[in-house]
């Protein structure tokens, strides 16, 4: 299997999905090895470096690709399999960015009220623990937490000519922040340009579901993708899947949106791998999906909703590509 | 300690919180082994049975309570450990009632679509195995499931003279459809009026997160509960603590102000458990809490948001009250 | 016309709807000459009156009534002429309560944000040139604006056995806060109990569409009421009728399905006009319609949904009860 | 003045904000004379025309423009003032397109109910009347109704490189579909690129508030354009003017939270206006704005929030620009 590693500079990091040239053209069957900056582009490196000094909005999550995939056409399915994923850095940042994340008013969610104070929290890796630690900034309360790295954004390029930014989680995927995305996982996108032009970025070393504040432990990253490609059968939705669940990821707003499109591409996914009626996936998906929230403070807010393989009888999804891969990932290694 | 028996006959069934006199007064301190029927007042026990010609949405969730608990007083928080929780029959029902759940339009998301068509599953329990059988309503797809009860409502008589349906999760508990909800949980509830009036129902032999379809596999439930009150310290919206989690459940729409109400409350239990500042507790739930959907069906959506035990130092909410009770209920079998 | 006064005393005030014993019986084709106190008890009568200190949100907008109306029965209309509204005293206040109002973050949109300042305004009334005064709390801008009295709320008794705060707008009408509702409308309103009980309040000596600080000018109110009831024909939502429009408002959360609500019963209302198909219905309302936000910061949000009779074809909803109703009014003055 | 003409091509059309090279460069106090094609680019021609077959949504809304104003910088406020519309064909149409509109399931309110019927409208054009005539498809209601031109889509190029559908409202205009942009209205927008890269179409003969089917009386259409441009000075959100209004104009999802942006606008122009205070603005506002919906079926809700000029002391907006505009206005008569 070829590995392809990319490094890109500064100068080559990119702040959307769509609109941008490739950087490199892979064929399906490649694994890269992949680096990526912080959310933050190393901005906030000490508990004295705050958001609002340091950290343009515009120009957050940058990516690293896009890479355009040999083959890929619109309709097609993009699968991107997370081999490893590990910090590239010592450190990971947090910050509670002024009328940013889900505690506080926005421009969207708009108030006349004061923003949150503007701080900053410095996570250190501790590699053979295997934690980040967390210090609180009032008091001196400290807890190791174990570390979780997954990638907040995975994306291809929209449809219609749209060129969104790294913020946004939507259709083609993107800043979703769902912690589903590490290593172990399959991402299915839908292509939706030619050469699917893909980008990861937004590493981080851990996170819980709604991603409250806005920021998790925010870090640099080493990621092992292995790239696949099969021809049509596009979802509608990123789908994802791992040894122990099915799920798909809707985002919009209000967030029960997000979870009616996490819900429906399910039923539709059921409807694939079990033969069944869409009614009665719904009624199965309905006892037993489970269905936690990605992100409560993106541009769109996400959630997941997974089936636990674990309840149902066997099935192959695109033709047993997941396993395939994992097996694959496991040869990488 | 006491246990008191109780099984409500049909017209002692109540379809409210808030509003009835209480059928019972019980001392903080003693266990009750209560009888609930299921959501739809046991209307479907066949798939030809139809929720359209025989559920009145205005009467279900019967409730078996309320129950006046002495000395409980506005202000208090009332304690509800869950000991036990068994079906009570060998069936559990679910239907797709038209205009009602989440991947259908309702009398609130209006639109001009027809309904769903009007459709019912039975589940069949098998006591040894402990599973209840799906079987599809097309197509011969069978699938156990395993049984997992849990009770959709448990709630208190709300403040300021309202009167609530038993379809309605709130700040006073009410249907919460969380599956947290289950043996070995504690649920507490901030007390709004003398005796609490506290009710419980709805139980299900098993519900995915959201429950999608709007019901569960409904149930008639045989429920072990015992009782405590703690003078004061009323939380602002349902706490539950379990052997692995601390958690709080927000009710509200659009289902973001779910998400923020139950995070907002973790935020404030977490200066209690361990004298963080806001700020800190915000930034540390952000990289730790589970934010799993309860539903999405209900006349309001409810969001829990927990916090997982192992991560952190430990701590002792309300004076180590849940570890107390889960000896006690040992003590009960 | 039998006309009926009535001046409740403090303690006759009610602050719910449904859940109180009527205090007077009344035949349809009576009016009643209503007072009712302001929607803060009357306790904020200067700028140094502070809402925080004196107004209990349990206890706000105290409603007059309930009055029972003979011969109502769940499934009728009834119908609530509103002959004449004038303001009952020289002033009315304002206030930006803590954490309630459109541009604050509330107790359901939660967030760690401090509080607006909690201050109070009040309006001179200058009976004369009909206007109330407004003068800024910072700086001396003064402006007389127009006297334009409406009811905030008009409600019956909820279905189900239901009783809700007299802040809550819903299917029963209740606090919906619709400029519409003034001098010349004619509300309709299904039935839901015997007697309907039906109650007003809330004066408004004038609002803004959305009333987005969460207060209007808020006044006591002489109220003169036709009542009137049409035997079946319930609207599911509360409709409106003036000389210029036809109209029904939607309350709900998030606020779209408060329009769909509104858009939808209108959709009805137009068949029965009309003999419109709910198609054409849909398509013709798309063209013509308006759609005010009412109010954007009660327990549900309002939107007004109405069609300007000046486009269509005459039509008589009800059998001309609006226009007989206007009539009596006019006998009245 | 310099009058420039524009009617492009078909293959000059665009279908995206931001994206695509400028068609013109215009001069700061040049009018424009554009044609623009209808949203359907003229597929619907008679009601056998149905959209499913002959519309693709990711190429609807085509655009007249980018026009490049000179001297135009991130920052900068750009005014259009439209001096005229007038229909230029004979016809417009209406549709309700599958899974598209404010009274059905969308993709993203997703459901598992089928589409509405897909049925076009065909309205004629009455030029003397000044009518446009609505013909049922059911039954044989018909009714004239008033010409009333408006343009449902004004924009400029998004800022952070983003590239968005003309289906799309947002910060930078867009598909806000407000019955306010029409002859007479002076549209603010803030600058984000060099040459602000504005654009318009999305004609419609008139549309009622909400566009309830997603669907006006869409037609080709002539405008006259006057291009002003304030150097700084950038609204955070689409301000209007009209000689009877100021008004902002709110995008997003929930609805709620269109209407807090709107809202919020407007209290910073009335701090502009009046020198007040944010909180007396907000109070005087309350009592005061007009909050009609503009569009609940677009990607992002729009409400436009806007305040009667003949209630408030005479103020001048942008130096007056306004007043200025109107008369340039009268004299390209």
């Amino acid at each position: 299997m070829e590995i392809i590693e990319y490094h890109p500079r500064r100068d080559q990091l990119v702040y959307t999905f769509g609109g941008s040239a490739p950087v490199l053209r892979v064929q399906p069957g490649t694994a890269l090895r992949l680096w990526s900056e912080d959310a933050f582009n190393n901005a906030l490196t000490s508990i004295d470096d705050v958001s609002g000094e340091k950290v343009d909005l515009d120009f957050v999550n940058p990516q690293t690709g896009p890479f355009y995939v040999e083959g890929a056409e619109p309709g097609d399915t993009l699968a991107l399999h997370i081999a490893d994923l590990t910090p590239a850095r010592s450190y990971g940042a947090s910050a509670t960015i002024p009328f940013f994340g889900g505690l506080t008013s926005t421009d969207r969610t708009a108030t006349l009220q004061d923003p949150l104070p503007d701080i900053t929290w410095i996570y250190h890796v501790d590699t053979e623990r295997r934690t980040v630690g967390f210090q609180s900034r009032r008091g001196d309360f400290e807890v190791a937490l174990p570390l979780e790295p997954m990638l907040g954004t995975v994306g291809v390029a929209p449809p219609g000519g749209e060129v969104r930014s790294s913020l946004v989680p939507e259709r083609f995927g993107g800043n979703m922040d769902a912690p589903d995305v590490k290593a172990g996982t399959t991402v299915y996108l839908g292509v939706n340009v030619e050469g699917a032009l893909f980008s990861i970025g937004d590493g981080h070393y851990r996170q819980g579901e709604g991603e409250a504040c806005g920021t998790a432990v925010e870090g640099a990253m080493h990621s092992t993708i292995i790239v696949e490609l099969v021809k049509g059968g596009a979802p509608a939705w990123p789908r994802i899947e791992t040894d122990y669940h099915w799920g798909a990821v809707g985002s919009s707003r209000p967030m029960e949106d997000a979870w009616r499109i996490g819900q429906v591409e399910m039923v539709r996914w059921f409807g694939d791998l079990f033969g069944l009626h869409q009614l009665d996936a719904y009624q199965l998906l309905t006892q037993t999906a489970l269905a936690p929230i990605a992100n409560a403070v993106d541009a769109n807010y996400s959630v997941v909703v997974k089936a636990p393989k674990a309840l149902f009888p066997s099935a192959d999804a695109y033709g047993g590509l997941h396993a395939h891969l994992r097996r694959q990932a496991a040869d990488l290694r």
